[in-house]
């Protein structure tokens, strides 16, 4: 039950993930197998992180082919039909916040699960969260967006923080929604009212 | 027996890898140690990540002697033979796609003598193949060939899965001569006949 | 008593690397939370690698809370004071060399511990030592030093070299010291005296 329950969290945050890749391929001029290999890793990179650094390994990513379909098919599908999805930017936006909020939850519980603490599962639900987009902009050339935006990692951390506590006091499944909701409203908010982290004294923002 | 097969194999990827590493360092103008470096990483990368993936730590590359000094040796000796090396470029495509063919296959190979399922055995064995040299171009500032070219890891892809296969059902080591050779013709088919990829619809190529 | 000798070494390493970090991401204009995650990442990245490589999982850095807030600190405080900390860039290099001594001594005798001998046990505390640095330089768009100077990673390695060589004659730890010395002095002169690796044959330098 619980294993059907993250396995859903995890192959919809790769979905989602595996399009925001797909998105900066199509926009690189990558061909159709370029973007659905930056589809591919955008989608796992954080999974496979995660489970290297817990040592979860072979990673889940390898050993399920539903991991291996999902974003792949997805970035497919985003190559061919980029127009339509370009046009919905601001969804996008949407849907990466969604993938933060999934994958915080579920790193960070199944890093409890292989006998973390609360704060190191916090701590590797954020590395989860972030890693594949990490991946993504050192891949396609960009300055990675953890850096350009404090309120990226800080919700993926405090979402991963409540599901850390959650399930350490094995509180119902349904309450980590609590969790995913606190990671996305919270990106979301900071992403439409353009907070920003300050920049270093003596540097004006371009 | 099998594990000196292997190792063979597995040296003669590393060089060719190495090689393909230390040109890339040449013409980015690295001096000697840098060329060296290049030619290290992009030689063990893949191999290192394979072990790291499956558990089988620490790496191979860090235990024994002989898969430090094979790329070292080779790193050196291209950048005081370059302008030989790079007049043979044609030849070194050739070379690529060899350590193509041969990391697939010790790729796989590996990957099942730790317990891995056909599928999985595959699907590490081309990540061993191609992540030596994802690792050559984020290093060095390229775009890395796996997102330009469809015909790159699809061939590796292929011949580790044949790989696995004859592994599977412990045919004579002799047969895996054909996963090998699978993924080298077909990737020099593809370089020789400039079989692409389609682009996004509403994108030319340059 | 061995454990809070190395912990010391190792938070020091980390928080000088962390320096180094946030400098290069005030240099490239991030902001607060940008050099923030850079010096997490410049300080952590190469405890993180060797412990990957050696199955240490979960890294200590995500284990132990003292791992991250010394780069976190550190890294808000140079952003903070970048301009008097620009100013002593000397003094900075000076750091850089000591966190790199410090480094390769921690990385191989942690190696030790966990079963490596002493030449796999040399080779993982270069690895520690020049891999945050790299993590930080290919993340910020730089060609990596370790690819442009010789005498970065040959220190660390001849540093390294030494220390597992104690640790498995099991000399007392004070000895360490020389290992950390015969590093950074090494290194100090390197950068002093502006030595240099020759380019490839045919190649003037710029």
């Amino acid at each position: 039950m619980s294993d059907v329950f993250l396995l859903v969290l995890d192959l919809g945050g790769i979905a989602v993930f595996a399009m925001t890749g797909a998105l900066v391929g199509v926009r690189k001029e990558l061909d159709g197998f370029g973007v659905a290999v930056l589809a591919i890793i955008t989608g796992l990179g954080g999974g496979v992180l995660r489970d290297v650094l817990i040592g979860a390994v072979p990673p889940m990513a390898l050993n399920d082919w539903r991991y291996l379909v999902v974003p792949t098919v997805t970035g497919i599908g985003v190559f061919y039909f980029h127009p339509m999805v370009g046009r919905v930017e601001k969804q996008i936006a949407v849907l990466d916040a969604i993938g933060l909020g999934l994958f915080c939850v579920t790193g960070a519980v199944k890093a409890e699960d292989f006998g973390l603490g609360i704060v190191p599962a916090a701590l590797l639900g954020m590395v989860t969260a972030v890693g594949g987009g990490l991946m993504r902009d050192v891949l396609a050339g960009r300055v990675p967006v953890i850096f350009k935006d404090e309120l990226y990692a800080t919700p993926a951390l405090a979402g991963a923080l409540i599901a850390a506590t959650l399930h350490y006091y094995e509180v119902q499944q349904g309450w980590y929604s609590v969790a995913v909701g606190v990671c996305i409203v919270w990106r979301l908010l900071a992403v439409k009212r353009g907070w920003q982290a300050p920049l270093p004294p003596g540097i004006d923002r371009g």
